[in-house]
């Protein structure tokens, strides 16, 4: 079980305050906003919950959105990596916009039916091959921003997922290979409105999972070196509170290296790309009965290491 | 009928060398580039298979890109149109190399079942609101650039399109408004895997329609101004010099304002957006015996006013 969303709060106070006696050596990328700072910055989040130190401050050659800093590769991690060894200034969260860690990425990648345990949940045979669909771009917003209902859906429902970031271009890549082109993860909210999913648009899921807004992410890109093991990770979903979905990404069928092998044998992958990996079970749409979003929900989405996004819904 | 393929490039070359005599009135843009050159460039192609104007070389403060370029709006425009008024140097075609008039957008928005024929074709009603479904960006290549066939599909499938090229940001448009949200339009292949789009991946048919290269565009993008009436133009496929889709725009379910209409319910649009309207009757799969594209193959697809991509298959 993971501890409650009010002794998690405290636990990230009390690690911000730690600094900068005893500075996490994560690397928690992000990308934010301040009220002196004109326009999206890059940052690194000085450990789960704690305040953003300006990566841009520290180097002002540094480019200034995720997607450029990932294509520069090795040359701008190292220089993130000197800026986490240094004593610098940490800006208060209270004082920051987090934004998505990766905003306007070339493609959303979508995983469905990827937990055994989801799987068995909706009494469905565990699939022998990925099943891939997309979210548009467009639909990525911050890890606290709100998930807007539209009126077109009376059925929308929470998902959390583990997000997996491309940092290198690739096609055709290898299974053996893959965690070479993996930047890091994040926390992933693939919000699906499950009439427009399962009911309307000639069965095809993209309508339903796109809608503006439905896909919240952050708050940090942690770097891959930074996770224990992404494949042994508590996650969890949480609506007003309560616990909704609860598992670890050890459940997962398909995993991070499964996936890049499958998809790139499709498409190319170019820094920035995004893998929604599937969610767990625990979703509204199968609960009995069927529980939906509505106005002033706050969902949290959960994972170990990752942190947690929290979501109003408005 | 269009006129054959032998017929049309005497004609373009005729209209080619006339210029600068009778310069095309038509605002065709294009992303090139030349030996001579470093990068993309924003170009003009002077009239239906003529030449290129490098409109960056007219005005260097021009952004490079399209995406860019409409994001200016107007104010580029107004630029482009000052360059097509002017007497300026050509590039003779053989001396560029054509890229698809948009790269890297933010969504490839497609449409299933769009063409009255084409539904009859295969027997199913007329839908009652349009069918949506995507390619990523990474699918997008230029119009004489070459389509790989993928070791993993056996059915690689022709379908020539009207592709819809997005200028101003918007959500929630009104079809009365939508006009005013469209740059231009141009021609696309969406080239299909049906093995995959329609036996595999759980049915969702986006692995079907994104493998790499099976996102031909081009050449340019005609504004929308320069078209007589997109919802009125012969559109074409042939392969191998053999016509194997013959139809017209006027075809079409829903248009390009209903359509941006219903998407833009779903999702904000951003400058550079593309919409596939759908494809005519004729595709291969359904054809007695089924045909498929081989190695060898050429593809013409034509769009009367728009022009003509030619892609091989490889």
């Amino acid at each position: 079980m993971l501890v409650s969303g009010r002794r998690r709060l405290l636990t990230a106070l009390l690690q911000a305050q730690k600094w900068p006696f005893q500075p996490s050596r994560d690397m928690r990328l992000v990308q934010f906003q301040a009220p002196h700072l004109a326009g999206p910055h890059m940052g690194l989040e000085s450990g789960n919950g704690g305040g953003v130190i300006d990566l841009n401050a520290f180097d002002p050659t540094l480019p200034k959105t995720m997607t450029q800093f990932l294509e520069q590769g090795e040359a701008t991690l190292s220089v993130a990596k000197r800026a986490l060894a240094a004593q610098l200034p940490v800006l208060p969260r209270s004082e920051v916009t987090f934004l998505a860690p990766v905003t306007r990425p070339d493609k959303v990648v979508c995983v469905g039916m990827n937990y055994v345990d989801h799987c068995k949940e909706q009494n469905v045979p565990v699939p022998k091959e990925p099943i891939i669909f997309s979210k548009f771009a467009s639909a990525i917003v911050g890890p606290y921003d709100e998930i807007v209902l539209p009126p077109e859906s009376q059925e929308v429902d929470w998902e959390v997922e583990l997000a997996v970031v491309i940092g290198k271009k690739g096609k055709r890549i290898n299974a053996t290979d893959a965690m070479a082109h993996v930047a890091g993860f994040t926390v992933a909210h693939d919000v699906s409105a499950r009439d427009w999913q399962v009911r309307r648009n000639g069965k095809q899921w993209l309508l339903g999972k796109t809608f503006d807004t439905f896909c919240p992410l952050g708050p940090a890109l942690v770097t891959k070196d930074s996770v224990t093991d992404p494949h042994n990770l508590k996650i969890c979903c949480r609506v007003n509170g309560e616990v909704v979905q609860s598992s670890n990404t050890n459940q997962m069928v398909f995993k991070t290296e499964e996936l890049i092998a499958w998809v790139s044998r499709f498409v190319t992958f170019y820094p920035g790309d995004i893998i929604l990996t599937g969610t767990p079970p625990g979703v509204g749409a199968f609960r009995k009965p069927p529980v939906f979003l509505k106005k002033g929900d706050e969902v949290q989405c959960e994972i170990e290491e990752l942190g947690i996004i929290v979501n109003k819904v408005v």
